[in-house]
């Protein structure tokens, strides 16, 4: 099927986005825009999660404003019908449906809580190519969970996400903390598409969530790890053991407070992004108040970002020609930035738009 | 006099076109957007009204925010003052009026309850190029009416109105009904600038609309016939008799429902139009509870349309080379978009905006 | 430094534009968008006013959503210091600071209770270009001040200004009345940069604001002297005699009613102005209900022009090709267009927007 008609930006498309949560995702037609394409969600009556073009073959009407028929949906306008497969099986008034008349199928994979949509090629999916999570409906792990729309690119939605040291400005009242400001960040590759940003900060006061959830008889040594995968997946793993422990994987393991925040982005259009996201905790993991407060300080600290990161985008769409001065808590920030731009020229060589499904970089996996 | 000034887009512009209802129309100076220009409404001391770019010549400022003095307008900023006829009868502060002060004049007609704006070459303006409407203030026809301002395209509000096929799918509550929906449609044209769309379906249940004020005791036989006379009206004959009448127009005058909805469509600009409506029922003609009730079903009708409509614009906005795939119900609607483009083609010959009132297609008439 | 980064539009530089209020300035940080670029103002612990450019050099995050750290900024985003030079400081997590790492400082000055910023080339501030206003501060002198947004471009607001005979259709319920609707107006150069446009209105009845506040006996002559000192300073100096009397300075300076309005206009970005007002009135100097009415009818009276201005930036972005008819009262405004032609050609000879503020024109002073 071609889809050269979809007008997108020069988005990454050979990913697993993230579209919904799964309790978003029913028997009702849900729209949601994700790299400036109209998607319908909807869920088979085996359970299954469908993604189809929310746009008639016909005349553009989005078909999430029709209805339900069994599994397949009914165009509001003159009542085409789709399969789940994006297949017409009926056009009303005529006794054969053109060739033209689908829409494309995005292919799904629901994991951890939310719904994935394949937004390049259909033969390039692979559940291999989703972010694996040992934690993740473990015992003794708790999980709170959140969704944001952020007028911010993906692009400065990453920097922040690969950068432990903003926490000692931006998230004083949660994650960071003074102690940090001058602890230098170690930027590593992990694999193709992982980048890792850490420090460990050691012997100092524990930040405002340890002290509130966790709160230890001293001094601690902390750390943080920022991991981005491309093109749209972060985690942040952190934690505090008592100063002067060994910093062991072990001894991690086993630490009084860790908490490792996943987040998954997908830009909507070139301007907004949706920020899904979870948390993990290894404590308190079956209180239902902790998990509470958790969402309740996520939110806060994930605006904090949101407010930075919109004003920022303000800045560069009205000097568009300036250019950053980097400093060394970049070092994150510009390997990442050119990691993705070697992605972007593998999946679009010639800088056109045409077909964009059918290029991609080896995914490895 | 020249309006090359108006920075108009590629409406069609040898018209006359709906600017208000008559009683928008009076002692008071009212605003209005038409084909995008600024146009200024009042009624003379004769009750004649008047139509006036709303622009004045000095600085722009729109008259619409002055003042009347008898039957002339003067200018909010400097107190220039116009004749109704659009030319500048006094400049304060100085003895002479320049030859460039003066705004366009655009012929007005009174008719139907609306008054009517030649947006072409005033030369051309003929009161016989306005539909003629035998029924209206006909003793047994009752009138209900309704304006609104669809946030879609001219073009596209024209391709509804051409399509008897989509009120099975958008009217289901009024107007449409299951039964139509494999019926086919008839195209053809009637004179030089009016195509009609329409269709037969018999032996069916009546639509909602018929069962709500004319019940009939058994399955009935309905027509839907759609017309467009380019470039900006419309009218949708319905009714229905008994299952097995003759199809002949004596019946279908003497039949228990009839109603012939008039749509007089005027673009506000590029990306909305003013949709003036009304209807003519022949039963309950002068029943106050009948009127309030069309007025709310019309309305709530239209509404289904404007929603469509408006996410079917969005959609062509998003992915401007996206082609539709045409159906056999479209045969109306490729049929009209070929007249459309031949008049505009015959209007502006070179695609260019200057003087666009003096060319022309013929118009008949 | 360079400033080329800042993709301002065709502003003039030269010159100190009004800022703020002065006591909109102090501890706090302030925001502003002045030309098209942030601003950054706070106060020192001296008291001195300091204006910056209101983007980290960084990653552009505002310093305005920082914090204060005795006379310096703190980044919000990553802790780096800036000082009152705009000179960076600290950046944490690394030894030394980048030389680019720097953001503009605008030169200030503090008169009139205002804060003006030199948005030109630094070296050539000089506070003998500001405006100087003999009365303000005076024993004797009355003071009302105001600010508002204007959604219009600062040569609309400037006709505006220069033009006395406005007055007459916008302004009759407080400065303008039908006497002075035929009385021509002269236009004159006083100094390089400065048009008066002004006349007197003999033996007419008082407008309402004199009718208000100093009821003369009988018919009076009066007199309207609209001064626009380019690119941005405007005052109106208003008075009223008893007719008959003679037409001297100390006549005027003894007049039972004079009132001197200046505006400060500063361009926010192409589309909207900053309109900051003050007036000076001969009479009930100390008068605290007078200053209380005065506030509220000159607040009144500029949103008259408001709403025409406004008006008139629409029709002129709908037809951007339109050209003006001038009429006689028109001499100021073409002249007066001239002259801030002549300076944009003397601060940018190629038209093109690189290092603007190097160039400049002869300010004198």
């Amino acid at each position: 099927m071609n889809r050269t008609e979809t007008g997108q930006g020069p988005f990454l498309r050979q990913a697993w986005y993230a579209a919904a949560s799964s309790d978003e995702v029913g028997a009702g037609l849900l729209a949601r825009t994700l790299l400036n394409e109209p998607v319908l969600l909807y869920r088979l009556e085996s359970g299954e999660p469908v993604a189809l073009l929310d746009r008639c073959a016909h005349r553009f009407a989005p078909l999430s404003l029709g209805r339900r028929c069994g599994d397949e949906v009914v165009c509001p306008y003159h009542g085409m019908r789709y399969g789940p497969d994006g297949v017409c099986t009926q056009v009303p008034g005529q006794a054969t449906v053109p060739a033209r008349a689908r829409v494309h199928r995005y292919p799904t994979l629901e994991r951890y809580g939310l719904v994935f949509v394949w937004m390049g090629d259909p033969a390039r999916a692979d559940a291999r190519h989703l972010v694996s999570i040992a934690q993740y409906g473990q015992a003794g792990w708790g999980l709170s969970r959140g969704h944001a729309l952020f007028h911010a690119c993906l692009d400065n939605i990453l920097d922040n996400l690969i950068d432990p040291a903003h926490t000692t400005y931006v998230h004083p009242r949660t994650i960071g903390s003074d102690a940090g400001a001058d602890v230098a960040v170690q930027a590593e590759l992990e694999g193709a598409d992982t980048l890792v940003c850490g420090r460990w900060v050691n012997d100092a006061p524990a930040v405002p969530m340890v002290q509130r959830f966790a709160p230890p008889d001293g001094p601690v040594d902390r750390w943080q790890f920022y991991r981005v995968r491309l093109p749209c997946t972060s985690w942040v793993d952190f934690g505090s053991l008592p100063a002067g422990s060994p910093h062991t994987p072990e001894a991690m393991d086993a630490a009084p407070y860790r908490v490792i925040s996943y987040a998954f982005l997908t830009p909507q259009d070139a301007e907004h992004t949706h920020y899904f996201s979870f948390q993990l905790r290894n404590f308190a993991a079956d209180d239902g108040a902790v998990t509470a407060e958790f969402n309740a300080l996520y939110r806060a600290t994930f605006d904090e970002d949101r407010v930075l990161l919109e004003a920022i985008q303000r800045e560069e769409r009205r000097a568009p020609g300036t250019a950053p001065t980097r400093i060394a808590s970049d070092a994150g920030v510009a390997r990442l930035r050119r990691m993705a731009h070697a992605w972007r020229e593998a999946e679009q060589p010639h800088a056109t738009a045409a077909a964009p499904h059918q290029r991609t970089p080896d995914l490895g996996g």
